[in-house]
């Protein structure tokens, strides 16, 4: 057996997708409009709040394309409060005039590819502390997609030693650096959570970096022999103060 | 042809995967809803019975994401109840609130890769039986995925020789042990009733512990050569006492 | 080009499976219901006389899990007859209450790989028209899958010579002999007619035997590197007195 | 680069499948289904009329099982006519019982493999011309499928040789005139319009002309390696004076 | 790791597959329908102003079969431009009447495989401009479809050095060349965008040479090793002038 990867992993979080129902968003009153989405607001102010308490964080952005209108990222402390919200979320009228149309389920994850070995707690590490439980950038855009590392004849990434693992890591954490500053990047993880074993968050500015940056990753032969990847996101941060325009018809 | 595995086979299993919809359940009256639910409250309360006379067991958790809202977890003597269950369930009320999303038929099965040689009836050992008759744990969460093993190339399992495949599956066990008393674990047959070949059901206090297990053993050679892996869903313990709240809008 | 296998082919089949649509089932009334179920049950007398005159078989199965409620397996000795049988039961009020989850469209057929070479015509062996021409079983559970042989890379069954393939198939037909009296298989070939090239139908009182036979068969070359297999469904027995108290709601 | 096939090119196709929504046709009244049914007969006529001058043809097939219920195949000089026809029939009462299950967009086509060499313009050729811009035969039975030339691993057919391509071509075509007489085939390509880079529908009296001719040529080298195959479709003729009998109700 | 491809990038561009719903479509009065269709207008005449400023561009496309009904391809200078078009269009009454099919999110792109070398900057070059900036075609047909570079076994792209790739796209390009003048292409690149690498938009007069180049391309190393392809689809142009009878019932 190969030696496994060992990681750290931080809050809990959740991916949530949504198409916004049009013709029944027109069927209300206006005033009917207002309300529903004081309520949405307001469940945002709460998040703010838990954002500045540092127990947790969110983002909120549309997305370009039918594949959703919109995505809410949540981080948590635990399992049951990302249930719980997602909970209260659904109980809204908001959530009536939505349709669900991907989620993924997963956990704030550092792995010891590229651990320093400075032999103290990691967990006690402020600045491992700040990337396990981050406060997410309101930049002006987010790409998501989930991923797994391959496993397919001579081409499985779990059959690896560690050591070229590790060095195939190092190699792709480099041009991850030459983008530092232009591009943020959110790992989590997600075996045994949802259905593929890792979720990808950018965070960026001018929305090209994200192009550059995972095409130039995949001549790297972690991605080019090693990566599967599921459906990409991309799409525009909408602060509280767009959600009106956003919303009105 | 390879020696094929011998299973013991226990309790007929269901594992009943459901969304809310919650748009219609907003549309009742709270007096409608609190007999909605005091109707399947009951039929809780009679699988507790049957549970208490040794007859098959039963979980229910709330399932985080879009994939679904709850699963259901049925274990019964015969396939007749198991579907009669089912049945049941369809025809309540409650179920006009809920959206099929997934489910899964198969039985508690223990192979003979890693059997005892001790030259009695398995199922007449008590160790066994209870493995094969087990009811189901109170943990605070559930994991589920289904299951191949992979017959792809040179990666072939159903092509090993039963002393390789016992030797990788005892290898396997190994990794699980590490997690005894944190993580329990049912495995449940499904080649002829379902389309992968087997579930695994985890139960665990920490949630995090499904994760460290899975990834764990994925960089064991049964896994990363010959594993091939169904949808994840992760979820929290819902009892009795939480449905009330769970369901309140 | 290798020798193809040639087939004698019977019956054609439709095996047909439909879910329940319980809220829609229960805005009848009771007299209504009784109305609806009676057409069906009508209609389920007529292919018994057509049974009886050895013009055709049926079978009615609960299937179990959400991927149907029940399967009717019909079969006929022309294209024209089933597809005038599946559109009259388009046509009842009862269909109005279900809704098509999956079908399957092939014909009854012995391969020439296990065949007798007596010389006289086969068509005229009344053990040979029994096979083709199958009055179904009425046994407590079915299974059934349809399946590929695989074509890919050096697992492709279609460049073996035929002697090699007789070979896997009668090692393959070993097994299935040890299972006489608990499994009966019918064999229906769907090259042509359906997406899939060869449905699986099992019939047995005791459904565990199902998931032996089809474990067991795993092993052995021609499933392990040959088989490729489509979706699994298991269920119980439904005859026209458990159609009552089935539908009561 | 391999040498590409060239093509002949004639008529353009569309291939529609469609099922019926019974539960909303018969809420219509008889007199309301006469005239549904008579402004599709009408279609149907002018078709006729379109076919009879030699300027495109049509197929109308009920199909077996729940894929879809009928197939409508046309075939017109155009793509801006196929679209007209589409369009229009989208546009009818008809269409609005109907529910669209698949389509196939392509051209008739003959490839060079097995052209004669005899130095005329073959567009010129009475014989070719009656293949590329043929009247759909009324058999009794259809049978439709898309396919691709595989290109994987060794098994890749554009990188193949043109002699290679050729000779297996040949070989194939041998099976086919075995079945001159019983099985008629037009072959449709749609690389840059569909999915799939042809279709291929069969026309014969005897349904089991269908399994036989497909199961044969799948042990051909030119299926068995390099045919990768899409859902099959099979059904029965519905000439004018079936429909009032199929539609009734 | 190889050395990556670099790019150029022009403006952003949603791909926009939408079907009609006639049913609906026919409920309103035509007085109603006249008002819907001229706000649909109205937002196209918007755009052909956008696209007199040079500010971007569009097409509207009817597609054959059932795949959709009409295409809008969109490229505006940033995302955030085509997400409040996209959510403009959402919003209209117009869009009430239609069904979300797919979309596809890009950018246009030129790559460095065949860049002159001129070492001015090629952003200042009016060419490259025209094509990072370009006018869509009024041509008579359009072909849009989503591809990848294959990463699989021995036929990795992104695993082959720079001189093997060049040369395999200037190969590619060759052909292309070929069709000058009777298809004109538009390549958009989506690596971090949307599922698929690519999105290849082809515009033709005569809709046959899609397939004679599409065919063509395919049996050239560069596609027929490692292309890898979605769906394809295939439409007519649909002028202002034409809207009107398209949408008459």
């Amino acid at each position: 057996m190969s030696e496994a990867a060992v990681t750290l992993d931080g809050w809990y979080s959740l991916h949530e997708f949504r198409a916004i129902n049009w013709p029944a968003w027109k069927t209300l009153s206006s005033e009917e409009r207002q309300q529903v989405l004081n309520e949405f607001i307001g469940m945002l102010e709460e998040w703010n709040q838990t954002e500045e308490n540092n127990e947790g964080s969110h983002a909120l952005y549309t997305i370009v394309g039918q594949k959703a209108d919109f995505m809410l990222m949540l981080l948590r402390p635990t399992m049951q409060q990302l249930n719980e919200i997602e909970t209260a979320f659904n109980k809204t009228r908001f959530a009536e005039y939505t349709i669900p149309m991907y989620s993924y389920v997963s956990v704030v994850e550092l792995s010891n590819y590229m651990a320093g070995k400075d032999g103290g707690d990691p967990m006690e590490n402020p600045e491992v502390r700040a990337r396990l439980f981050p406060k997410l950038p309101k930049a002006q855009h987010v790409c998501f997609y989930p991923m797994d590392k391959r496993r397919q004849g001579n081409d499985n990434w779990y059959m690896l030693p560690m050591e070229d693992r590790r060095n195939m890591m190092r190699s792709h954490g480099m041009i991850g650096r030459q983008y530092a500053g232009k591009v943020k990047q959110i790992i989590t993880g997600s075996v045994g959570f949802d259905d593929w074993e890792w979720g990808v968050t950018l965070f960026a500015d001018d929305v090209l970096q994200f192009k550059k940056l995972v095409y130039e990753m995949r001549f790297d032969e972690v991605s080019a022999r090693f990566g599967e990847f599921g459906s990409f996101y991309v799409g525009n941060l909408l602060n509280i103060d767009g959600i009106e325009r956003y919303f009105h018809v």
